[in-house]
């Protein structure tokens, strides 16, 4: 029986495919497709203008290649865990 | 209303701290809290020895401190990710 931990892992590369298989190479995520899924996916792309977009983009991709890989992908997701984290604590405090 | 992403990660945050207050720091794993985490959470974890737990300690704890930091647990999520994504990617060739 899957457990929620596994869920959760499966779920954040199934949002991976859901956009990267959209538009060029599909295992790698565009600045369009990048774009999708952050407003698509995450409360606080919503409102995330272009340039936020670019500035994600530009951190993101580590070997510029104009193209997120997962790898790039799972040090967003550390990045925004690490977010969610420091919320968590502050609370518990 | 929390999208699929937001609740997986939520989880992954979660998961840490439902093991990390067991003993010591309320912040950090202890081997023991590893490996009650790994054994329950992972179906990999189900059959791990206890040299496979000391093992994973050892590559999991970068600063050496003996305790696995959040931020040390992010990069043990994201090498399982990985290894879910290639599996994911030889079945969609």
């Amino acid at each position: 029986m899957e457990t929620p931990l596994e869920k959760a892992l499966a779920t954040l590369v199934y949002t991976f495919h859901k956009y990267s298989g959209k538009e060029g190479d599909k295992f790698t995520l565009s600045k369009m497709e990048l774009k999708e899924l952050v407003k698509k996916e995450l409360a606080l792309g919503e409102k995330m203008k272009d340039s936020g977009i670019d500035k994600l983009m530009g951190t993101l991709d580590k070997n510029n290649d104009d193209e997120i890989d997962f790898k790039e992908y799972t040090g967003f997701l550390s990045a925004l865990c690490m977010t969610y984290n420091d919320f968590f604590q502050q609370d518990a405090k």
